[in-house]
């Protein structure tokens, strides 16, 4: 085997967890780090405090990014793509734009090569977009999110006064899913597109009526869907909601020539979120090696990505076996 | 809007008017001729016999060929990329390699770019093959065709004495697109993975329980498989079977972290299988116009282009519309 691609890892939550175990998985890659900003004595055995991540320039080929991209990502991504190559899962789509700029000029100020926001969305689900729409220009275009968590709508519902926890799925409806499927092409609304189903713990003595009320008129995050509320006890949160599936679909529905209907699907059922994001960050991990390897410099996205650099086989290979 | 990119397309069969449909759905492409091999004076107006291709060097940026895989490709290929940047969907998977190396060779000695093999399989599906091993590398690849017409089983059957006429069609079996969806991870046989059904129109006086008996025995094509064979008139056959539908899944179910599974499925549900695969073949046109553009050389696989290639929008606007 040629040399391993050194890899190291920038945060250690469900992400970084992720991309520890995707590692062992790809014989191509060894794991050189694990950096936090914990205290280097709280940090855990084998963790580094990420203080000392500059003393690693030169023994680490790439950088796996796996902060938040609230508050980790817009710091992190600018300084640590000037030290290194790095790929990230940026996903607050609305401001891409402004952080591939600021990574890019930094990348380029290191030579470096940085990959931002793969991942499933951003990422996977964007290529298959863009493809999509490149081969079907005349057609509409439909992504469905889940059955999965959200993180966002658990969090609103756990600031509700008398919650003492909760978790929100966001649910794609079945019929909406199928009529975009048969190629009719339907104008959907927000409420028939997804469902949005909550598990709440109440606190001692709350009012289940006015909170389940209160959550299902929420605006931005429930009031323009169909939400259920359920109420369940801790243990019951605590055993039949701790893991974190998710997926979804996107569906392209174009027509060619006389009016020929053509669909175009892409589907993920995920048993852990995390995790599958942390396979695609290190699959892109070794394209980004390859990449530096050829010389490029500055950000990239996955639309700049050959798939062929995703895969450890050779390109002969690829064609013989693949193709 | 910039200029246009110049195209021809070369072969007037189902493919070739497929592109010429698809090339009027992208506004910044233009038709410049349509090469045949027949005759000018049978041609048909606006038709240039290919024997006058030379001359349209420097009139054309892209050159789409649109012949067969058995004896059209083979030589056009090796032939017209030593001329033209061009793009084709050779799909005899296992002469790919072969047919590679000679349109690398004549396509650098002629200072072009050609894009071999492209479409929906090869093409869209080797794409979906390679990210998702690349992503879930322990796991199972598992490819349906159809429901959709097989030329090569629709030949074979006509072949058959007795019968006049006829068509097949590869049908996927749901149960087993429902096991390997589950992330059962299932062996599965020949038989088990897809159905075969025939609809035969009979010569006179043709002895039809024979003739069912000898397809359904048939080595290669039909003897692996569950077949089913209908006798139908000359009239149904014209009225019922005359669209060429096609599609298929690619679903790799794979196993991350503690063996959480994670499963990701491409699909296509096709009215018009030479129409999708002109399409894609419109879009890598575009992607090769742009590689030319950038000075590259030789001959390239779906798997050496990023996807951002195959849009009209830009990197910018493709980073802010569908990342």
């Amino acid at each position: 085997m040629a040399q391993q691609i050194k890899v190291g890892i920038v945060g250690y939550g469900n992400l970084g967890r992720g991309v520890e175990a995707a590692i062992r998985q790809n014989p191509d890659m060894s794991l050189e780090a694990i950096f936090t900003r914990r205290s280097p004595e709280s940090a855990g055995k084998g963790l580094v405090s990420i203080s000392e991540i500059e003393s690693y320039k030169g023994k680490i080929d790439v950088l796996i990014l796996c902060g938040g991209s609230a508050t980790d990502l817009p710091d992190q991504g600018p300084a640590l793509s000037k030290l290194f190559h790095t790929v990230d899962s940026f996903d607050t789509h609305a401001r891409i734009p402004e952080y591939f700029n600021k990574v890019d000029e930094s990348a380029r100020s290191g030579g470096n090569v940085s990959v931002i926001s793969t991942g499933w969305d951003p990422g996977l689900f964007s290529l298959n977009r863009l493809l999509a729409e490149a081969v079907l220009p005349e057609g509409n275009e439909y992504t469905f999110w889940g059955k999965g968590v959200s993180q966002g709508h658990s969090d609103a519902i756990r600031r509700v006064n008398g919650v003492k926890n909760g978790i929100q799925y966001t649910i794609p409806r079945e019929e909406a899913v199928a009529r975009v499927r048969s190629g009719e092409n339907p104008e959907l609304t927000t409420r028939e597109k997804h469902l949005r189903e909550c598990y709440i713990v109440l606190e001692e003595g709350a009012n289940a009526e006015a909170i389940a009320e209160e959550i299902r008129n929420m605006p931005n995050y429930f009031s323009d869907y169909d939400t259920v509320v359920n109420f369940i006890s801790e243990e019951t949160l605590r055993a039949e909601h701790g893991t974190m599936p998710h997926g979804g679909n996107v569906i392209r529905s174009g027509r060619t020539g006389q009016g020929s209907k053509q669909i175009v699907e892409f589907s993920l059922t995920l048993d852990s979120n995390p995790e599958f994001t942390a396979s695609v960050l290190v699959a892109y991990a070794r394209a980004v090696y390859r990449m530096a390897q050829d010389g490029q410099k500055g950000a990239k996205t996955v639309f700049d990505v050959p798939f062929g650099l995703l895969s450890p086989k050779s390109a002969a290979e690829l064609r013989k076996e693949l193709l």
